[in-house]
C-alpha cells in the first residue's frame, strides 16, 4: 500500500515533526488535537486536524477508540504514534490493525515483546547482545531472589518484570538489604501492574547510557550508530549527544553490530532504539530494553547521519524497503541535543507554563531547533513541559559545545521560563566539556548547588 | 594576533550570521548600525553597539571614514565587512590597516587587484584557468575592438574593464553592431568609472553560472567545491545549489582544482569565490571573475561540507593558518537556497517593506533559515529587501526539492509580501526539477507568466 494520509496521534513538537516529513514525502496529514491543545503549532501547520476529546490525555491522546475512531472518520490509511502517549501500546496497534488502518511503527507482537523487560532480555540473549549480568528468568519468590543474587554479584538492582520507566527499581548492598527490598518491591509491582514478578540485574557503577539508533523493513535492519544520554534527571534525559565520546571504534562497531542482530532476530519494522548501559571501567556495554517508536533524541542521529528517521519509519510502514545500505550510512562531526522544557531550573524544575512573548530563536550553521512555539501561544499546562530541542552539530565535540552555548545565548522566549540556564551552565562546566559524566552525575551536581553558582556568577 | 573584539560593519542577515560565528569563537563582537537599523536584530544579539550615521548607506554603511571611527572608539581589533557595502572596497581596508585594525578578507592590493576584470582575467590565465575567449587586454579604440571581435567570434559581449555587476555590458551580433555599441559602451564607462577602457569576450550561449568557493590562509589555499547560481533575474541571484548538477566528476574536479590554483597564484586569504561559466554543450568552463568576500549563497557550501566558512575567514584573519587540508573537504548529499525577498513578486517584484506580523518559521532536519526578523519588526526602506535565506539539504537533488517546497509551505510571514510563491512555483516547474535551466532561463519563463499561473492555479 502506499500512504496517502496520514493521522498524527501526539501532539507538541513531535507532531510538527511529523508533518514536516510526511510533506516533504507528499504525504496529506491530519493531526489530532485535544480540546486543550486547539491552537497549537501541529494544528496550523497540518492539512486538517480533528479534536479527540477534552484536554486530559486520558480522554484524547491515550483513549484509543475515539483515536482510531478520529482516524476512520478522516480516512487516513497510517497513524504515526509519535513518543509517549500510544506510541508503544501493542492494543493500539491492534485496534488499527483491526481497523484496516496502517501503524508507523513495528507490528503488536513485537511492541508486546519488546516492552515486557524479561521477554526482551530473552530475545537479546538469543541474539547474542550482551546484558547486565542478572536473573534467567522472572523471580517469584525472595529466596529465589537471594540465590540469584550470589550469582550476580552485589550491589543488584530489584526491578519489577512488568512496567517501565525506571518506577520501582530498588537497590540492594547486601543480602539483608535485599531481603528487606525484594517484598516491597513485589507489592508495588503488584499494586502497579497487577504482576509481582521480579528481575535482579547487577547495579552497575557509574554507567553511561548509551542508545543505538535502528532501522529495519521486516527483513533488514541496520543502525544509525550511538547516541549518549547520560545526563539525567530523575531518570529523564536532558542532554543528548552523537556519538558517545567515551567509546573507542572498535567497542562503537561491536555495540551497534549488536543492535542489528536484535533488530534482525526480531524482523524489525519502522525506528527503534536499543539502549545500553555503559561501564567504562570494564568496556562492556549491556542491552537493557528496547524502545519500538522514534525517541526524543532522534535529531542527533539525523544531524550525524543526514538520514531523515521520521521519513523512513513511514516509507517502511507504506511497504517499502529501506532504500538505505549499512554502507550507506556514516557519521559526520558530533551533535548535542538539550530539552528545553517549561520548567524554573532554580525552582526545583517547577513547571512554568506561560504565554509566549517575543521569541529569538537561534539559527544558522549546525542549528537545528524543532519545536512548536509561536508567538502568543498559551503553553497548555495539561502535557510534559518540553517545550523544544535545541540540536547543534559541528565538526568536534568541543566545538558542539562552544555552537550550543552560542545558540543558547541567542535563545530568548520572553514570559516563560525555561531550562536553559541549566545547558548553558552546564556547557560551561569542565566535567561536561572533559565528557566525564554518568548517569548519577547530574543530580549531585544540582545538589551541590552547581547551578545557582553558575547563574548568579555572571552566566546569563 | 588574535581576534578578541570584532567590529561588524555590515547589517541585516550577514551580520547575525558574523555574530553567531563569533560568539562560537569565544569573540566579542560590536555591532555598527545607522539610524534607519537601531532596532535591527544584529544591534539585539550582539555584545555592543554602535551608531556610525544617518540611515542613507552613503553617510552610514558605505562611509570609511565613520566605520573606522567606530572601530576604533569601540577598541575593535578586527572589521567583517560581509557582502557589499565596503566588503569589496581596497580604500576601506588601506584605512583599517592604517588604523591598526585587521580587515576580515584578503590584503588590500588582492581586493584591488582582482576587483579589475581585466586584471583578474590576466591572474586567472597566468594561472592556466580557462577564460572565455577574448580581448588579451584593455581595449581602447573602436577599431581596435573589431579586430579583435573577428578573433574571438561573434557574438561578443562588450564590458567595461572597470566597474562590476553586470553594468553596462552589450552583446554585439555582427561587427555592425559592434560598430554601434563600442562607442556607448566606451562613453558610458567613462562616465561612470572614469575609464572608457573596454573589454571582449565570446557571448557563450545558454551559460551556467558556477562558482567555486575558496578558502585561504595567505599561503595555502584549498576550495570547497562548487555552487551553480544559473536562476538570476536581472544579474541577481535567486536560487542557488551545491553542488552543480550538470557536472560529471571530471569537470567538477578540474573546475575545482582550477579555483585553487589561481588562489594559490595570489596568495589569497580569507573566503572567496571564483566565478565561472559553464557551457553545457562543450562541457567547458571560464573563469570570469572573482569576488574577494563572503558571498550570500555560502551557506549552500556549509550544508554540504560542514565547513563554517565565517569562522574559518576570522580564524585565518586572526593569524592562523587553515585548520582544514583539502583531503577534509568532503561533500555530502545536495543542497538548496532560495532568497526571501520583501518584494511582490506578482507585481513586477515591487519592493514591499513592510511591518513583520506573526512569523511561522520552517525548522527541523536539513533545514536552515538565516534571517534578521523578528514579529513587530518594520523592514526599513532604505535597504536591499533580503529578509532572509532558506537553505535546505538532502541526500538526493529531488529530496532537497521536496524539502524546500515542504519548508516554503511553512513559511508564513504576515504583514509582508515576500518572494516564497516564486519559489514555490520554480520547485513545482518540471525545468527546475530536471536542472535543465541557465542564467537566461528565468526572466523569459517570468515573462511567459508562469509564475502568474502556478500561483493562480492552485499554488499557494
Amino acid at each position: 500500500m502506499t500512504i496517502s494520509r496520514l493521522f498524527i496521534a501526539n501532539r507538541g513538537e513531535i507532531a510538527v515533526r511529523i508533518i514536516r516529513a510526511a510533506r516533504e514525502l507528499g504525504i496529506h496529514t491530519i493531526q489530532a488535537y485535544s480540546e486543550g491543545d486547539a491552537d497549537m503549532l501541529a494544528v496550523k501547520l497540518a492539512d486538517e486536524a480533528i479534536c479527540i476529546g477534552p484536554a486530559p490525555s486520558k480522554d484524547s491522546y491515550l483513549d484509543i477508540a475515539k483515536v482510531v475512531a478520529a482516524a476512520q472518520q478522516t480516512k487516513a490509511d497510517a497513524v504515526h504514534p509519535g513518543y509517549g502517549f500510544l506510541s508503544e501500546s501493542p492494543a493500539f496497534a491492534r485496534a488499527l490493525a483491526e481497523a484496516g488502518i496502517a501503524y508507523v511503527g513495528p507490528s503488536a507482537e513485537t511492541i508486546e515483546r519488546m516492552g515486557d523487560k524479561v521477554a526482551a532480555r530473552q530475545a537479546a540473549e538469543a541474539a547474542g547482545v550482551p546484558v547486565v549480568p542478572g536473573s534467567k528468568g522472572r523471580i517469584g519468590t525472595v529466596d529465589e531472589a537471594a540465590e540469584v543474587a550470589k550469582t550476580v554479584g552485589y550491589p543488584v538492582m530489584i526491578k519489577a518484570a512488568a512496567g517501565g520507566g525506571g518506577r520501582g527499581i530498588r537497590i540492594a548492598a547486601d543480602e539483608a538489604e535485599l531481603r528487606k527490598l525484594a517484598p516491597q518491591a513485589q507489592a508495588e509491582a503488584q499494586a502497579a501492574f497487577g504482576d509481582g514478578g521480579l528481575y535482579l540485574e547487577r547495579a552497575v557503577q557509574s554507567p553511561r547510557h548509551i542508545e543505538v539508533q535502528i532501522l529495519g523493513d521486516g527483513e533488514t535492519a541496520i543502525h544509525c550508530y550511538e547516541r549518549e544520554c547520560s545526563l539525567q534527571r530523575r531518570r529523564q534525559k536532558v542532554w543528548e549527544e552523537a556519538g558517545a565520546a567515551c567509546l573507542d571504534n572498535e567497542t562503537r562497531e561491536a555495540l551497534c553490530a549488536s543492535a542489528v542482530a536484535l533488530a534482525q532476530a526480531v524482523n524489525y519494522r519502522g525506528a527503534g532504539t536499543l539502549e545500553y548501559l555503559y561501564d567504562s571501567a570494564r568496556n562492556e556495554f549491556y542491552f537493557i530494553e528496547m524502545n519500538t517508536r522514534i525517541q526524543v533524541e532522534h535529531p542527533v542521529t539525523e544531524m550525524i547521519t543526514g538520514v531523515d528517521l521520521v521519513q523512513e519509519m513511514i516509507k517502511v510502514c507504506g511497504g517499502e524497503k529501506l532504500s538505505l545500505t549499512q554502507a550507506d550510512i556514516t557519521r559526520t562531526g558530533h551533535a548535542i541535543e538539550v530539552r528545553i522544557n517549561a520548567e524554573d531550573p532554580l525552582m526545583q524544575f517547577m513547571p512554568w507554563p506561560g504565554k509566549v512573548g517575543a521569541m529569538t530563536l537561534p539559527e544558522g550553521e549546525g542549528v537545528r531547533f524543532d519545536h512548536f512555539l509561536y508567538e502568543g501561544y498559551q503553553i497548555p499546562p495539561f502535557y510534559d513541559s518540553l517545550l523544544g530541542k535545541l540540536i547543534v552539530q559541528a565538526p568536534t565535540r568541543t566545538e558542539a559545545i562552544a555552537k550550543l552555548a552560542a545558540a543558547l545565548e541567542e535563545l530568548s522566549l520572553e514570559g516563560l521560563k525555561t531550562t536553559a540556564p541549566l545547558h548553558k551552565a552546564l556547557a560551561a562546566d569542565p566535567g561536561v566539556q572533559a565528557g566525564d559524566f554518568h548517569t548519577q552525575w547530574l543530580e549531585p551536581w544540582l545538589e551541590a548547588g552547581n547551578l545557582t553558582k553558575a547563574t548568579t556568577g555572571g552566566a546569563s
